[in-house]
C-alpha cells in the first residue's frame, strides 16, 4: 500500500496550553493533498516547528467556533497572503466562521490576494461536503455546547491496475489492458484463455478517518463513524470525572472507547486532553481497557492509517 | 531606585514568525501593575514560557489592527475565563477591536465572567487615555497603512519620603512628619532649624516609556516623545530597503534612532524586525551611528528603565 493516508498529530489539548501541549490542530495527508482540521491559537507557528509546508494545505476544516478549534485560522489565513500565495484555499466551517474572518480583513485594511472559497457546514444530519478524485468529505453532527460537526474523511476506490511483471510477460497492447481492467479474460499467443483477475493488484480498500471533537458521548455516534481505518475521539476526562464531561458536553476517554468498540473501527486515536492531566497513562489505560487498539493523539506524530 | 519600571519583551518580529522571534507583545511593569502592550498570535503561550503570570495583566494596549499586533488577545481574553479570572480587565485600542472581540464571544456562547472595560482610540492628535495614583497613558496617532496610536507611559511624581534614619534619629512623631513633608522645616529639641530637605529622599524623577509601532519616519514624532526615558520605535527595515520602508510605511533603524536623537530620550529599544534579517547586527549598527544608546528588543529579556 503505498498511497499516503496520513495524520500528523500538530495541537492534542483541550482549552488552554499545558504542559507543552496545544490547541487542537491535525493534518490530514491523502497522497499530495494537506488537509489541514481544527487550527488553535498557535497553528501556524507549530506547522513550521514541526517542518509542514503551510503552502501545501488547500483544505481547512473547523468544527466549531470554541477558540481553542479556530483561533489560529486568521493568522494562517493572513499569513498567506503575505506569503505570497495564490493557489485557492478551499474552508469548511460553521457559517458565523465567515463573518468573524471577513470582520478582522476589513480591519486589516487588505484583501485576501488569493480565493478562499468558503462552505458553511450544518449540523441539520449528515451532508457530503466536498469530493474530489482522491477523497469526498462529509460532515454529521456532534453534540455539544456550540454547534459542532465532526468530518469524515473516505478515499475514493482507487481503479485498479495492472501487475507489471504481466504486462512484460505478455507484451499486453493497449487494447489488452483496457479490456482487463473492464473485466474481460485475456486470450495468449498459445491459446490459453486467463481470468482478468490473474493480472490486476490486489483491490487496496480505501481508508477513512473520522473526526469528533468535541462531542459528549451518543450512542447513534457509532452508526456515522462505522468500521472507519480510524477514529479520533476527545477524550477530555477519565471516568471519574463523567459528571465533569456530561456538564461541559465532553467525553471520558472510556466513553470515546465505547463509541470505537460499537462501530468497529480499525483503530481509535484520543485527543483534547483537560489540563488536569499531565501525565495521560491513566486515560489511555482506561480506554483500552474498552478498546485494545487505542493510541493518545501525540503532537509532532505521524500515522499511517 | 527601587520602584519597578521594567519592559519585557515578548515578541520582536513583524508579520509571520521567524528565526524563533514572535509577533509584537510587550510587558511594562509599574511597580506591582502589569501592562501588556500589542498582542500577537501565541502571546499567551509565551507569557508562560517567560514565567509572566497572565492574571497579573490588569491593562491590555493595542495599536492597531494588522494581525501581528492584536491576533493572540481573543485567546487571552477567553482564557482568562477559563482560569476564573474576576478581576476586571482595561482594554484600550481601535473601536474595531471591540467588534471583532464581541462576534467572536457571540459565536463562543459564553460570556466573560469578568468586566472587560473597552476605551476606544482615535488618531487625532494626543489623548489622555489613562491615570491612577501610579501612572498615566496618552495616545499619540502614528503613519501607518491603517490608524494606528504609539502610546506614551509616564511614572507619577512620587510623593517624596522622609529618610527613616531620620524618623529614628529625632524620634519624628506623626504630625512632624506631615509638617516636613509640606515643606516645613523642624526645630530640634536642642533648639536648631533644620530644613525640611534635609529629612527628604531625593527626588525620583518621573520615569516615561513610549511605544511606537507601526510607523513611517515623521518628524513631528520627536516631539511627542520628547525626553522619554525609553523610546520603543520599530525599525523594520535597513537603509539600503528605505523605498520598502516608504511603501509599507514603516520605518529603517536609521531613521528610528533619528528620532530617538531628535526627541533626545535616555534609550532606544528597536525592534518589529523584518522577517529578512537572521542576524540583526547591521539593523544595530545603523541604528548605533544616529543615536548611540540604542539595543535591540530582544525577546525574554528584561529591561529596567
Amino acid at each position: 500500500m503505498n498511497q499516503v493516508f496520513e495524520l500528523t498529530i500538530i495541537g492534542s489539548n483541550s482549552a488552554v496550553s499545558t504542559f507543552d501541549r496545544f490547541p487542537t490542530a491535525q493534518i490530514l495527508q491523502i497522497q499530495n493533498q494537506f488537509i489541514l482540521i481544527d487550527c488553535g491559537e498557535g497553528t501556524q507557528f507549530r506547522l513550521d516547528k514541526f517542518g509542514i509546508k503551510k503552502s501545501a494545505i488547500d483544505f481547512i476544516f473547523i468544527s466549531h467556533l470554541h477558540g481553542d478549534h479556530y483561533f489560529g485560522l486568521i493568522g494562517l489565513l493572513t499569513s498567506y497572503n503575505l506569503s505570497g500565495r495564490i493557489s485557492p484555499l478551499h474552508l469548511f466551517g460553521p457559517a458565523g466562521l465567515k463573518e468573524i474572518i471577513d470582520l478582522q480583513l476589513k480591519y486589516n485594511g487588505a484583501e485576501l490576494r488569493y480565493t478562499l472559497f468558503f462552505q458553511a457546514t450544518t449540523i441539520e444530519g449528515n451532508r457530503p461536503l466536498f469530493s474530489n478524485e482522491l477523497f469526498e468529505v462529509s460532515s454529521f453532527p456532534l453534540k455539544h455546547r456550540i454547534d459542532t460537526t465532526g468530518f469524515l474523511f473516505s478515499e475514493k476506490p482507487s481503479v485498479r491496475r495492472i501487475k507489471k511483471e504481466k504486462i512484460e510477460h505478455f507484451g499486453l497492447s493497449v487494447e489488452d489492458i483496457v479490456s482487463i481492467k473492464a473485466g474481460n479474460s485475456f486470450i495468449s499467443e498459445d491459446g490459453h484463455e486467463i481470468e482478468a483477475e490473474e493480472f490486476l493488484r490486489p483491490i487496496i480498500k480505501p481508508r477513512s478517518y473520522a473526526f469528533c471533537s468535541d462531542t459528549k458521548y451518543f450512542e447513534e455516534l457509532a452508526e456515522i463513524v462505522q468500521h472507519v481505518t480510524c477514529l479520533y475521539h476527545e477524550a477530555t476526562f477519565e471516568t471519574e470525572k463523567e459528571h465533569l464531561a456530561e456538564k461541559t458536553m465532553h467525553s471520558t476517554a472510556r466513553q470515546a472507547a465505547l463509541t470505537a468498540k460499537n462501530a468497529d473501527v480499525g483503530r481509535l486515536l484520543i485527543g483534547h486532553f483537560s489540563s488536569r492531566y499531565k501525565d495521560l497513562s491513566l486515560l489511555l489505560g482506561e480506554a483500552r481497557a474498552v478498546f485494545r487498539n487505542t493510541d493518545l493523539a501525540t503532537e509532532g506524530e505521524k500515522y499511517e492509517l
